[in-house]
C-alpha cells in the first residue's frame, strides 16, 4: 500500500522521528505504529481489550477425504480450546487475550459453557462438489452473526482464529475464484495430507470449481465455496473495519475471510495486520496478491488463531513504542551530527 | 545445526508429537522448544526470571567520525534507558523483563542508581586505528566482569543488549577478522551514516585492520578490534553457556560477542536463540556464516536489546506450548486417519 498521507499521518511521523532512536531504526514496527494510529484515529494508537475469536464450523466437503483428520475433530478441538489445552488456549493465556470460541456451524450440539458462543448458520455446510456449501440465507445469517458478535465485544482489536476440518479446502476454492490463480497454486497439504491425499484433494476441489463455474460475485462465491465459519468471519471483519477496530489476521483460512471482506469493502485491508506467512502453500502467494506483508514467518500451519496470538506482542509493542518512548529533547539526548545522516 | 539426538531430545519430540496439533504444525517453534529443553536439560523447558542486560561502553574509534551520532550519546542513552524512555525500556516494561544497564567502559562517571551496574574496564576504549582498543589486562577484566555479573543474576535466561557510539565499527572489524569475509560485506550504516559517511567508515576500518594485520587468536582479536561492552558480553555469554542458561541474542553487536564466545567454546551456539536479522548490512550474512536462523526479520537497526526483547514472547511461547498443551489422549481428540498423513 502507498504511504499514508494527511495531518494525523504527519503527526505520527513527527512523533516517531522525535523519539530517541535513529530515524526509521524500528523498521517495520514504525510502519505498523502508523497503521494502527490511522486505523484507530489515535495519535498514540491505544489498543484496548483485544479479543481473540475462534470461528468454528464443519464442512460437507470433508466427506470427500480432503483432510488428514476425521470431521469429529472440529467439535473435539472446540472443547479442547475451551478446556485450555489447545495451542491457541496456551497463547491466549500467555498474552492475557480474551478467548471466545464461536460455533458458527459445527455438526454437533455443545452444552452451554463460558467462552462459547453458539451462532449456528447450519449444522455443517453442504458438500460444494454437489451444490452450494451454504444457501444464500445461511450465508447471510452467518455474516449477520459475525457482525452482531463484534458489536457485542469490548475493545478495539479483533484477532481472528478458526477451526474446521476441511476448511483449507474451502479457503483454497475461494482463493482460486477471487485471485484467478491456477488451483494448483492455491491448494496445500492442510493439516498434513500426503502426496496421494494432495492429489485427491486437488481433484475434489476441481470438481467443486466446475460445479460453480459461473459464480463470481464475492458473496455468491462465499456461499457456493466457503463455509459457515468463513462467512461468519466475513461479517465480523466488515463490522470491525467499519467500527475502526484493528483486525489481526492469522493464516490461510482467516486470510480467505479477509479477502472476501476486502472485495466487499475497500477499507478493510487498511485495518488488517497480517500476523504471519503460513506454511500452507497458497498463503504467502495470497498475501502477495493482496499486497500485504506478514509480521512473522515461522513455518506455522496450525490455524486456530495461533499465529495471530503469537504476533500480538509485536502489535502491542508497535503501539507502546509510539506512545511511550522519550523524545531527544525530553531525554536530553544529542541528535545526529549534521551531514552524516542517510 | 544437525538434529539433536539423545534420550531427552527423543522425549521432547514424543511430547510435541502427542500434542493436539498436526505433527510439526508449530513450525520453527517446535525446533525452538527442543533447543530450549536441551539447553536447560528440562523436558518442559521452564524459563525463569529472564534478565535483559544492556552492556554499554565508548569507543576510541568514534573520534574518526564513523558514527552519525556524537560520542556523548552513549552516556545520554544509558540515562534514558534507566529513566524508562528508550525503546528497550518500553519493551522490557511490556514483557516484565528485569532490565540492567552495565557501564562496561563509558567515558562518563554515573551516579549510583537502581538498575545500573558499574563494571568499568576502561573509560572508553582506545582508537583501534592507532593501537589495540583494549589492553590485554582491560580485555581480561571486562570478560571477568561479564562472568561475575551473570553469576550474580537470578534465573536461567540472559537477553543481550548493548549501547555504544561506534560499536557497529568494532563489530564489523571483528566480523572481518573472524569470518574472513571482505570488509565491504561487514560494514553497514550503523545508526545511519550517509554514502560519504559509509565510505569514510570503510576507510577508517581498513586502517584499523592494517594496524592489526597479524592478530588472529579470538581473545587477541577481541582486544585489538573490539570494545569494552563487547568483551564484557563475551565473558557473560561464556558464563551463561557454561551454566546452561539460554542466551537471547539481539543484533549485529551482540552477534559479534557471541561469535567471539563461540570461537572460544563450541557449546555456546547451542545455548543461543537469535532474535532477529538486523537491517545492519553484515548481520544476516554473519548469522548465515554461524549457521543459525533468527526468529524475526523486521528491518530493525536499533540495538539496545530491542530485538531480543521483541522476540522474547516467541521464546516464552515455545516453552509454554511444550509444557502446557494437551495431548490427543488427554483431550479426547481423534488422531489422523491412517494413510493420509504426510
Amino acid at each position: 500500500m502507498s504511504a499514508p498521507a494527511g495531518p494525523l499521518a504527519e503527526r505520527v511521523r513527527q512523533r516517531l522521528d522525535a523519539q530517541t532512536k535513529p530515524r526509521g531504526a524500528l523498521g517495520r514496527l514504525e510502519a505498523l505504529a502508523l497503521q494502527l494510529a490511522l486505523a484507530l484515529e489515535d495519535e498514540r494508537a491505544r489498543l484496548q481489550a483485544p479479543q481473540l475469536v475462534v470461528f468454528a464450523a464443519d464442512h460437507g466437503i470433508a466427506a470427500q477425504g480432503v483432510s488428514a483428520y476425521p470431521p469429529e475433530v472440529t467439535a473435539q478441538m472446540v472443547r479442547n480450546m475451551l478446556d485450555g489445552g489447545a495451542a491457541v488456549s496456551v497463547l491466549a493465556r500467555q498474552h492475557g487475550l480474551a478467548l471466545t470460541v464461536v460455533d458458527c456451524g459445527v455438526a454437533h450440539d455443545f452444552a452451554p459453557r463460558p467462552g462459547l458462543v453458539v451462532a449456528k448458520a447450519c449444522r455443517g455446510s453442504a458438500d460444494s462438489t454437489q451444490g452450494p456449501a451454504l444457501t444464500p440465507a445461511q450465508c447471510s445469517a452467518a455474516m449477520a452473526h459475525g457482525a452482531a458478535l463484534v458489536r457485542g465485544l469490548p475493545g478495539n482489536v479483533l484477532l481472528l482464529g478458526e477451526m474446521g476440518i476441511g476448511n483449507t479446502s474451502a479457503a483454497a476454492l475461494l482463493m482460486e475464484r477471487l485471485t484467478g490463480l491456477p488451483l494448483a497454486l492455491c491448494v496445500g497439504r492442510g493439516t498434513g495430507v500426503d502426496d496421494a491425499g494432495l492429489a485427491r484433494k486437488q481433484a475434489v476441489l476441481q470438481r467443486a470449481l466446475a460445479r460453480h463455474a459461473n459464480v463470481s460475485e464475492p458473496r455468491a462465491v462465499l456461499a457456493a465455496l466457503g463455509g459457515a465459519e468463513i462467512a461468519t468471519m466475513v461479517g465480523a471483519v466488515l463490522e470491525a473495519a467499519a467500527a475502526r477496530r484493528v483486525v489481526v489476521v492469522d493464516g490461510f483460512i482467516t486470510t480467505a475471510a479477509v479477502a472476501v471482506a476486502a472485495a466487499l469493502d475497500a477499507q478493510v485491508l487498511a485495518r488488517c495486520v497480517f500476523a504471519h506467512a503460513s506454511a500452507e502453500s497458497g498463503h504467502a502467494r495470497w498475501l502477495a496478491v493482496l499486497g500485504v506483508r506478514p509480521l512473522l514467518d515461522l513455518g506455522l500451519r496450525l490455524g486456530e488463531g495461533s499465529g495471530a496470538a503469537l504476533a500480538w506482542p509485536l502489535v502491542e509493542s508497535a503501539a507502546r513504542l509510539l506512545a511511550e518512548m522519550a523524545t531527544f529533547d525530553a531525554a536530553g539526548v544529542s541528535t545526529e551530527v549534521a551531514g552524516r545522516v542517510a
